[in-house]
């Protein structure tokens, strides 16, 4: 189960998840200004940023829209790096969030499982139910993937739908339960399932009540840094071990802003994991 | 408002959304074999469709995981079938079901209402709440664009959470009046609004139910044909004007099978769509 290797990369380099959610804008001036296409430049930075972070974190998570806003050039940027991660034998989250009927699902599903977007993890929707997750199953099982599947997201608006009360509980908790069900035929020996779900940071007390009722799932935390979330909430979360990775991007990929503009922004993205590890209290 | 556009070629053409889902094995044999790269048969393939459609339907869906799932040759058969529906001066649907947090919405917005993957409509995901919604509104107001939002989904796992008793009504219900108050300040002078809802044709008691509460939603409604949706609710739902544009993908872009695997495929999908319309009850 791929689950059980996510769980040995967070014991060998802690839980950090750097996020490469890059922008043009985001690339030191000299990158800007090179004479190659903006998939080269994209690429390039995210090249650089992976080889000074590879002892410095468990995995990678790309945001794919930020590629799709820049069409076929950005995409093929995103394909790169996916298969750079791997070929460094890291690995790496596709941030798609996708959520279709069955005939679609399998269809994403060869998308972001197979070919030129081949991702270790994928996020998803829940909210066309089962089905839209099901097509994902037989790649679990004989590909050695996994899914993180939304279960309370970080943005103030997740409270629209996801904090109404159901069943004398929030919709989140009904969500988190059923995806925990979905995923009990896919507990490694971490214990963990390769169906995970994604918990937002920025809602402490949410991320708390989750863990304390589900029992296989393993999380994707996004809200830590440019989103404002409290670390302690982590250490709490961490008392009988780790059972998440926990995002950064903005902070982490733009750490050379206002101090740095050259080859070193690397070295930068490199300091700023090393201080979220230590941040949220990880020790080897 | 774009909604108003959509309202008037319903109007002249008639309710049928040709949904382009296409995939290689729908390709009549000539054209699989075809000494071109396989973005150019997808391509092909749904030229011709659009040329012999044009008169029938209202508008093209092209959904977007049939063409992610060939990576950038699909994508790239993906952005030229949207330029071409607005060469001929037809409406576009981009079935992507993006759903994220305001940042990111933000880049799917860039994404799919400017640039290479640029369509008229694009169907959203709600389970983030408004914010993952609100990037969107500056390109309805400033750049005639218009949203689908999941409200109801054709498949049958749409009862896992989408049926949950949420303050004394179904959760879908929540959604949809949730739904209609977003697009309050959008709507047209049809009456609708350019935020409309995703409602399957498989649930018709749901549709129905959601038409009844709702005042200015304009809906797109999956389901009809191979999901095997019945076209008598249709009838009912259409008794004082049409409000909606009613999908048909497989049924259509596969009608030639087993009939004509030569160049006249596009032939068997007009006859299909002429049938549907006639089926759904449309009178010009």
């Amino acid at each position: 189960m791929i689950i059980d290797r996510l769980c040995e990369e967070v014991k060998k380099y802690g839980p950090v998840c750097v996020g490469l959610d890059t922008k043009i804008e985001y690339l030191p001036e000299y990158l800007k200004d090179k004479d190659i296409s903006d998939s080269e430049k994209l690429f390039e930075f995210n090249r650089k940023i992976i080889d000074d972070t590879l002892d410095t974190c468990a995995c990678y998570k790309v945001q794919i829209a930020h590629y799709e806003s820049l069409g076929l050039e950005g995409l093929k940027a995103y394909s790169e790096t996916l298969k750079y991660i791997k070929e460094n034998n890291k690995l790496s989250i596709g941030d798609i969030k996708r959520g279709d009927i069955l005939s679609t699902a399998t269809m994403y599903a060869k998308a972001h499982f197979e070919g030129e977007f081949e991702a270790d993890f994928i996020t998803v929707n829940p909210y066309m139910g089962e089905d839209a997750i099901s097509p994902y199953y037989e790649y679990i099982k004989s590909k050695e993937k996994g899914l993180f599947v939304l279960m309370k997201t970080s943005n103030p608006s997740s409270s629209d739908f996801q904090d109404l009360e159901v069943k004398d509980e929030k919709l989140y908790m009904e969500v988190a339960k059923k995806i925990e069900s979905w995923g009990e035929e896919f507990v490694g020996q971490s214990g963990y399932s390769s169906i995970g779900g994604v918990v937002g940071l920025t809602g402490a007390g949410e991320l708390i009540n989750i863990k304390n009722e589900l029992k296989n799932s393993f999380f994707l935390i996004p809200g830590y840094g440019a989103q404002g979330g409290d670390p302690k909430v982590l250490k709490q979360l961490f008392k009988d071990g780790i059972c998440a990775v926990i995002n950064s991007s903005r902070k982490i990929i733009t750490a050379h802003k206002n101090v740095d503009e050259t080859e070193t922004f690397s070295l930068c993205a490199r300091k700023e994991t090393l201080r979220m590890r230590e941040d949220i209290g990880w020790e080897k």
